[in-house]
């Protein structure tokens, strides 16, 4: 019967609609959690100049991005395309409006990006990213990049996940003043790479992967005992004083994770986070801070989280230094990894808390008084508007909704209203304010 | 000190914070509404398939259509285009998951779409509809035309406008059967064009467009004085019925603008509706009941919210019949005119609570101890940790907070604080649950 191909483009998230109140959830979750830790939303349009979103893009990024032409244009009027991230629209728009913001600028950013990257499984090219960055001017007191975690964490916690969440932190200082140290500087990038890449191989191919770039074994074994480092903050501290390195940097990273870890232990976050030398990003504009949440349990899914400290966030656009950290939840993957894994405790099954079900049009006006009360106490409610019998409004009804209240004459009359509970059969009095 | 053009592209809402929040609380009221009214919300993508969205549009839509290709595809390949509205992926959607859903299917859609047309004072290309559709497989209920009609005035009620919203409604079939009386039917498109029209041109611009298609002195008499038909049920019905026209078509459409009054009034909403012959909207697919929402002290304004039924949403993908009833807030262009007229009462000043503002180092762990527990209770929180003198820091906290906890040693000895409000200037201690 159907005219034409009706699936979505492959690659698009588009889900039922019980599936959808879920997914809805958790958002609405991210968002208040967000404010209440200080954040102020902001939205960006989707569709920006071209020389905005390829000033920071370069590589695959570049390679992904969607152009946009209006239909009466040629391709070569292109100047404008659909942003891939909120990092580059939120530079812009700090730049814009720098004098008509309050600095350090909390602010978070909830919507859909784009990237034509190849469809497979779990990866998708309209994606939601609900991001939270702190903004500095000229500078930003280290104590944000904790804040910027907590809030992080914490939000985590309103998901009521099946399983347990850790942060993994580093501070890229560290690594950096070890590499200084070893007097490979110009060899950081691949290290960087490889190093962020090591927990997805085994250890004996990160081993020939920096054997390859012409490390020696001594340096080769030097990195691989320390990315091996993590633990809490004592042993972690302890651990990199005893590998004496001679770098002031490496030991301003020490100092800057020692402080990000103890507000994080005031916070009383102290079972949920854990210093790791692993932890790099593996994009190169991070600076100081780094961090990726993961689901111990359940390792393979990788990092559900991530983000870091950056110097130069509006280098491309001004001359003006603004510093930030942020972090950044990609929910649309998240929110089918938690699926493919059955780890989301509360989901949907129905949607709306009554449907009233008037016998007939007589029972219409009692009827919406009824749904209208139960919408002021803050209820979901349908009324059931369909010519059919009572059987089949029922069974519509018992689909939809985890109550019904039929309405004949008798009600109407007394005054007296049943709930039937579809869920557990049973029937009670209905008792409204 | 820019290195380069920071705006955005003309046509697109960027707003600041404290705007962004009113947006946004508006937005959530829209949503909040909409599902306790029983409306499953979904989301679509915002790129889909050409051949999907071009099947629907035409004119000057298809204009305004933004195609989409990927940065390594040329011009020619692109099959994809940005949803220029939720009406058309809705008719994909309901084709493509029919066996999934329960019909009726009471379904919202709240989310950006693209139109590039000339951009101009309160016109946008990005925009946010809040959509609304009751879809039946096979037939549904005229019922339901005023369940629309109904969320959507509730809905401006949650937004305590300083002004009243009127909800103007009739049914197309009451003109079809005017226009089948007259023998007019040739001309119908015609007339309907220039009857959306005429409440922006002064009447004698009306009767000469009736008189340009050709139509006789008596029956631009006749359309005339029918379009000035409006007031209450009663009175629209004796009137319409005094015209003694000769058409069950019309009759037809009578008897269906009764009942969706009569269901409206059930629902305690008299004083929000009126009957109005003027009301045809613009779209021909538009079969029944048509309505559009006014302020009436701001008539200047026009139509802030409209829609209707139609009979054959999905006509372009299946054979199926799936008739529906649907509305819309375009709230965009809502927010900028409600903003330019000065109609918003609760407008979001200071988006904060609570700034939490430790004295020292030696106070964070307390400071964050109380943004805890006061984030818990629900409020939206911060904590100042800027390096600066306390000075610097309560004027930064009365920027963005509605209150400031300052904590030094003191407090933290004795465990008593004091909250400042940043608008009175007045203290009090804080009291936590």
């Amino acid at each position: 019967m159907k005219k034409i191909n009706t699936s979505p483009i492959s690659g698009m998230q588009e889900l039922l609609p019980e599936s959808q109140a879920t997914f809805d959830g958790l958002k609405a979750k991210i968002f208040d959690n967000y404010s209440k830790h200080g954040f102020f939303n902001i939205e960006t349009p989707m569709i920006d100049r071209s020389e905005i979103l390829f000033a920071k893009a370069g590589g695959d990024t570049e390679k992904q991005i969607y152009r946009v032409i209006k239909t009466t244009e040629s391709a070569e009027d292109s100047d404008q395309a659909l942003r891939f991230d909120h990092t580059v629209p939120l530079a812009r728009y700090i730049v814009e409006h720098e004098n008509n913001l309050t600095f350090p600028f909390k602010v978070s950013q909830i919507g859909r990006n784009f990237r034509g990257e190849r469809a497979q499984k779990g990866r998708f090219r309209e994606f939601y990213q609900c991001d939270i960055d702190v903004i500095g001017r000229g500078s930003l007191p280290i104590a944000y990049d904790a804040d910027v975690i907590s809030t992080l964490l914490t939000t985590f916690s309103t998901f009521e996940l099946k399983t347990p969440v850790l942060a993994r932190i580093s501070n890229r200082k560290i690594l950096s003043g070890l590499i200084e140290a070893l007097n490979l500087q110009e060899k950081s990038q691949d290290i960087y790479s490889i190093i962020d890449h090591s927990e997805k191989v085994p250890p004996e191919k990160t081993k020939a992967d920096f054997q390859e770039i012409g490390l020696s074994d001594q340096e080769t074994a030097k990195l691989l005992s320390f990315i091996d480092l993590h633990g809490d903050r004592a042993k972690i501290i302890d651990s990199l004083r005893d590998l004496n390195i001679n770098s002031p940097t490496f030991y301003d990273g020490i100092s800057e994770l020692r402080e990000v870890l103890v507000l994080l232990e005031y916070m009383g976050l102290k079972d949920q986070i854990e210093a790791d030398m692993k932890i790099v990003r593996g994009l190169d504009y991070y600076t100081g801070t780094v961090f990726e949440f993961i689901l111990p349990e359940h390792k393979e899914i990788g990092s559900v989280c991530g983000g870091g400290r950056y110097e130069n966030l509006t280098g491309y656009f001004t001359e003006q230094s603004f510093p930030g950290v942020g972090g950044s939840i990609g929910l649309t993957r998240l929110f089918y990894v938690l699926n493919e894994h059955n780890l989301l405790k509360n989901q949907e099954t129905k949607f709306l808390d009554y449907a009233i079900i008037p016998m007939s049009k007589n029972e219409y006006k009692t009827a919406f008084e009824i749904a209208t009360k139960l919408a002021e106490e803050d209820y979901r409610v349908t009324t059931v508007l369909t010519d059919k019998k009572l059987g089949d409004k029922l069974t519509y009804a018992a689909k939809i909704a985890k109550n019904g209240i039929v309405i004949g004459e008798d009600e109407v009359k007394t005054g007296n209203y049943k709930v039937k509970n579809f869920l557990t059969s049973e029937t009670s009095d209905l008792n409204m304010i």
